[in-house]
């Protein structure tokens, strides 16, 4: 009886030192009917890397093709190799039911906010200047002028924040995650989106 | 350190029949924070019935001067008698950080989205006309003629889920209230309410 309903895309973005992989982690174990979208890049894979799973791999020719279609979320250059969020396999997993978490940087975030407007844009928040120190520090693998650096950045990201849809302070994972959680279930419950019973 | 968050004001309503009583009734078993409003009423108080609990009982000209000072966030009139519901309990629980659940009939719930610009609209749906035609008759206290005239304004009802912000389908009442309960959690992360750290 009942369509089956086009899946959500969430875009889960946050500075580096939100913790948005581990609150995404916590979803992935307490949600099913998740897709975790792969992003595309022009860089060649590592040994035991398959296209599809940790990248899609891309040439170079391909992936501008792609820019010029309009097939990208969002991309960027790193390093004279691209980065992006491919259009295609979000919008097949969406056709299918199934939500689509991009997790992806703070400036790819607002781009896809252009080029998709349906998208659900949530900021992960770290839950203080000190403790995104501690954790950026934590990591013990920078110097303390990287660090010194990341931190300003991050705190510069913190500020567009108000430009999400949803802010989830990530102070304990759990909680977290369920707040994701949260936010998916409402979502689809928003009466633009309802082909269910009676008005189906 | 945090300021104490504004509460929501959630409007539940729906047709005769949708089960939006029972679904309200497992979401305060199931969440704390919540404050059910109480609607005013000229009509005189029955015996053993409290001002400030079943109803605020006002007189004639009392209702009708809060009307004119838009203290009414929306009202009615019933064989000569005035329903409304008052803004002012409204806004002082929603100060003190309590989330103010609005359960009312649909005409009254757009009357509101009027004339409280954030409140967030819920409309209960209930599953099936079949489902619906067996819940008016299974109260066994009409007639057939009634329950086919509540029915066709039940129908008529279900056409006006489109401006609700929410559509809450009830098959079951414990996912219902469950979602019901996600919608104020979510609500409460859009990032036009965050007072919380960092940004705060």
């Amino acid at each position: 009886m009942k369509t089956p309903e086009r899946g959500l895309l969430l875009v889960v973005s946050g500075p580096s030192g939100s913790g948005k992989g581990t609150v995404l982690e916590a979803l992935f174990k307490r949600r099913a009917g998740l897709f975790y979208s792969v992003s595309a890049t022009t860089r060649a894979p590592r040994p035991g890397e398959v296209s599809g799973e940790q990248y899609y791999f891309l040439s170079k020719e391909t992936f501008e093709q792609e820019i010029t279609r309009g097939n990208m979320l969002e991309y960027a250059r790193y390093c004279d190799n691209y980065y992006g969020s491919p259009r295609g396999p979000v919008e097949e997993k969406r056709a299918q039911g199934l939500d689509v978490i991009l997790e992806i940087e703070v400036q790819g975030a607002m781009k896809v906010r252009h080029n998709c407007s349906d998208a659900t844009l949530v900021f992960i928040m770290p839950p203080s200047i000190e403790e995104l120190a501690k954790r950026l520090r934590g990591r013990g693998t920078e110097s303390e002028e990287v660090v010194r650096k990341r931190l300003e950045t991050s705190k510069a990201e913190v500020q567009t924040a108000g430009a999400y849809d949803y802010i989830v302070l990530n102070d304990e994972v759990g909680r977290a995650a369920h707040d994701v959680d949260c936010i998916i279930t409402a979502e689809k419950l928003r009466s633009q989106r309802y082909v269910g019973g009676f008005l189906g």
